[in-house]
């Protein structure tokens, strides 16, 4: 399995498949692709026959190129590794707030990019408290559901913990509030050996890859 | 199985798990909340104790609230109805297709509202014009793709069609041109009974609940 991604300091969308293959443990390559600053994504379009996007799986000479549709891909190869809950009310719960991330919080994305070294205080507009308000909604439906204990939204780490992985960058690079539920969720998260790698190799491509319309942000 | 969604006229989320569950065969009932001229919306929220959205799907005491999550969930309880094609590859690249459509397309979406009973041509903008592109794109590479038969995107109808289902219904109310392939599948989800009585059922809303924001795009 090879795995395409973005900047890890600003593509959200390449942390979600990444954490997810790091915390279920699967093996996998991965290959950067800095398309701001190499030409690499075109070329591996005309490879394609259809203009390529960040992040991509390749495997089994398949190529499955959106984030939603690689955790799927993920959970039915292997199945051993319980990317969704066996519980089908929790799946589906599960299913339906990472299906909600996929299509929603426009507002939360524009206005706050994920850009993982940085941190500064960012008011949040009507529009994104609206959505912060939805992400406590959705978070305190979660602790009202009946699962096993456990940090993470279904008690394990499973695929909604990916989809809303940078949603938890926005929240702490931005200093949003949200709820305490949301918060404690933060810091499993961030205690994740696998995201704490992420971090450090977001800090390390500073010196060769910066984005000005992101840092600027604010 | 219930279904609640909002006006078939505008509400292109609502049409994607209806429609797949019309062109299936799976018994369920349906309501209709017309969220502009009535507070059961709300009130669904109280009984759920997290504001509700539409579509939704109640069965079997569960609450699935999102189109995507539903279609995948139908696709899970009815595995006979081959909702997702059997083959990996096809199905690898449907479920690509499907979950970019759950998050992208912003343009179209916006400046194109689904509005089934209203025929109007609107130029597509340039932010529009490369949404466009890349339909035409992905249409293009399923055609390249080795599938069975038929006229849907996999050959029979299945959850990529329902997904795409409403950007069908902006491409013949604003006269956007796609490519020959998109239109071709438009004939073919345009002559499916279901669609017709949705745009049956379209009309026959129009002598009581009008949106005006959206009857007076262009």
């Amino acid at each position: 399995m090879h795995l395409y991604i973005a900047y890890k300091n600003y593509s959200s969308w390449s942390l979600r498949p990444w954490i997810a293959l790091k915390v279920a443990g699967i093996d996998f390559d991965e290959t950067v692709l800095p398309f701001y600053h190499s030409d690499a994504l075109e070329k591996l379009g005309e490879r394609y026959q259809i203009p390529a996007k960040v992040p991509v799986i390749e495997d089994q000479g398949l190529i499955i190129w959106d984030s939603l549709a690689m955790l799927e891909y993920l959970h039915e190869q292997y199945p051993e590794k319980k990317l969704w809950p066996d519980d089908l009310a929790l799946r589906t719960l599960a299913r339906s707030a990472a299906a909600e991330m996929h299509s929603s919080f426009s507002a939360l994305r524009s206005q706050h990019p994920m850009n993982c070294r940085r941190q500064i205080k960012l008011q949040p507009s009507p529009e994104v408290q609206v959505e912060l308000q939805r992400l406590a909604a959705i978070w305190a439906h979660f602790e009202r559901a009946n699962k096993p204990v456990g940090d993470f939204l279904c008690g394990h780490f499973t695929i909604v913990d990916a989809m809303y992985a940078p949603v938890m960058w926005r929240a702490v690079g931005y200093g949003l509030e949200i709820s305490p539920s949301f918060e404690k969720w933060t810091q499993a998260m961030l205690a994740l050996p696998s995201m704490q790698e992420w971090l450090a190799a977001a800090q390390a491509e500073e010196s060769k890859w910066r984005i000005a319309q992101y840092d600027e942000v604010g």
